[in-house]
């Protein structure tokens, strides 16, 4: 049975720090099965690395390792961990609220902090800036091989990981509120806070109108009435659209463009939006 | 024996999209040797995804499955099919077009429709947007794996599969005429639907000029007489340069420049070119 | 025993180019587990080539074939070369200073040129522009693969490597001095090429402000007395900070900023700096 070890981090792709993590792995197993989630975080982006966690490991096999180095205090005493979920995977990242949406709607059941001393590759002692080649790919390789045990990783921590505030989502008459939280950044489209159960509840049916109010903190940027569809394909070239997206939210995207860039809209804290029955 | 499962898309490489897809595919078949053609298809362009696979295949052994999603009718009645080249490899995807190349150069002996109550990722079936995952990677997945046949594929269509318009190239006298197909992205070389087997019978000699005549439409925006060369290093750097480029047809660069950037080339319908001997 | 065959090159990821050489390379042995260092070094920046091998190469096993393909000499008649570092590694390019800093700081025992007449892709004899595909893809398969031995590459060259001048580093009373040889591109830090060890003998310690000066050719372009820190977080956010690389040597980055966009720092010959003790 192969292991599996899946990369994620805000390294980018244009040096050579990815590929010295992958070197570390094989060098630990070179049986492991190496991929990568993303390398393109946003540089020090916790929630954007917290999210594409979530948008990935359920479609993973059990047991696979996932190492998420997005670590904007790296050589600090920020913690280093390894999560447990309740479907049987790892996930190897500073404590530092990456495991927020793991937490929130995957399941952790178990946290360790990771034992420096015993962790480490060997003379790496006095490097301080590359954690995730020093200590997750190493650790992370060494626990997908199963050359340790998840119980040698180091000490269980009682406290749930630290996570970042979720903005959650919200039913207020014909109506429900939630966050833009996050961009499909390639199209544009706006991924939202509002779980599709949620939305269903007001009863709007595919073909419907929805009326869509966009804030930036309290200001109104954006109404209009758009159409629930399936899919961007429900709509003519150039409109609107509002759909369930591949993470069960509901999100706007224009068909074959894109409606962040035609409306400026961003994503996080001031970024909330309704969606109401008309 | 290993079973190869390539990956196209225009999803690009910054969120989880591309992983989610190969998940599922190792989650059928944790044995799978899984690489990537690319995932910068410019979004919604059915032309470049076809171009890319029929760059690549070629190269690739057989039985290697092909999973190329650029989908902008997702969700809707398009179908979803799998197409068997005369070399015994496999395609993935939707029939939109993304087939040209493959049906023109390579040859495909048989296409068969998904048959999606069968073929299709568990409890995906409220999911609209998200067939790459769903159904395409799942789908390439069994096939490539042997967990079913192509046979068990779905039912085989009679008609060839649907296929974009290609401008070809002609002899008129001492010109050969083509259309601008793509650009070599990186170095900005026009990549033009010239064989280079048309180009020699005007009897150019390494070393020789041709004139070389781009239009866009009907006006002629790039006249020059430029060295036909062996590659880019056969002129001096700064030079633009007339050669068979790695898919055997004729291209024009400019040796450590980008040709499309210095005239603002384009690529596809309105672009023309004529190559003549003086 | 895997056999690992790891790839470099400045071709990006937009179109086909790569995973041709993976068909290739998959194609003469199966059983080959493939990685990539970056394929987004400048197009024709031979230095850049160079260094991410050498940033990179330490980590992986012994054996490990490196195939780097940064080429603006393709088709001319720059020798094409197969490299043993004594490590045991190989590396796979032309000899055109790519294997500058394997040479300065890895060691380079062996070096054989790639007699191609018995190592080309078959049936690739007229294609001049793609060696990556048609020779050192394949050559590093055969090599990695074991169907060929190092010898079999072709002819031992008596010549060292063609190599690039480095800048390297002095000590010059309280002070060293070096060039600017890098950026860590997603971070915008500036690595210098000024070892941790030359640094060290100063007799700075964590917390202590250094002088930095970089000039550019003669000009003074920057002056500030700067933390010298164990990492980016060892100062406030927006602060710059002095640290020791990923790869040993004395760097300059702003806490989540970035020090080469914020001073239009750049690389390379004109670009030194001074370290000097206060």
């Amino acid at each position: 049975m192969h292991a599996f070890l899946v990369f994620q981090s805000d390294f980018g792709l244009c040096d050579g720090a990815v590929s010295a993590m992958k070197g570390v792995a094989y060098s630990v197993d070179p049986d492991l099965v190496i991929s990568d989630i993303t390398h393109e975080i946003t540089p020090y982006n916790i929630f954007e690395a917290s999210y594409r966690l979530f948008q990935t490991i359920p479609y993973w096999p059990s047991n696979t390792v996932f190492v998420s180095v997005v670590d904007p205090g790296v050589g600090t005493s920020r913690e280093s961990v390894v999560a447990r979920t309740s479907g049987g995977q790892y996930i190897v990242t500073p404590n530092n609220g990456t495991l927020t949406h793991a937490a929130a709607f995957v399941g952790i059941d178990q946290l360790r902090l990771i034992e420096e001393r015993t962790n480490r590759l060997k003379n790496s002692e006095t490097s301080y800036t590359f954690y995730g080649r020093d200590v997750y790919a190493y650790t992370g390789a060494r626990l997908a091989s199963g050359i340790i045990s998840f119980e040698e990783v180091g000490p269980l921590l009682q406290e749930p990981p630290l996570s970042l505030e979720l903005f959650g989502a919200s039913r207020e008459g014909d109506s429900v509120r939630g966050q833009i939280d996050i961009l499909d950044v390639r199209f544009g489209s706006l991924w939202t806070s509002i779980p599709f159960d949620m939305f269903q509840d007001l009863g709007i049916s595919f073909g419907d109108y929805a009326e869509v109010r966009i804030y930036r903190g309290p200001s109104l940027v954006y109404i209009n009435r758009i159409t629930y569809g399936r899919s961007f394909a429900d709509v003519m070239v150039g409109m609107p659209v509002l759909y369930m997206n591949s993470v069960g939210h509901m999100a706007l995207a224009i068909n074959q463009g894109s409606f962040a860039r035609a409306y400026n809209i961003g994503t996080g804290a001031p970024w909330t939006i309704t969606l109401s029955r008309i």
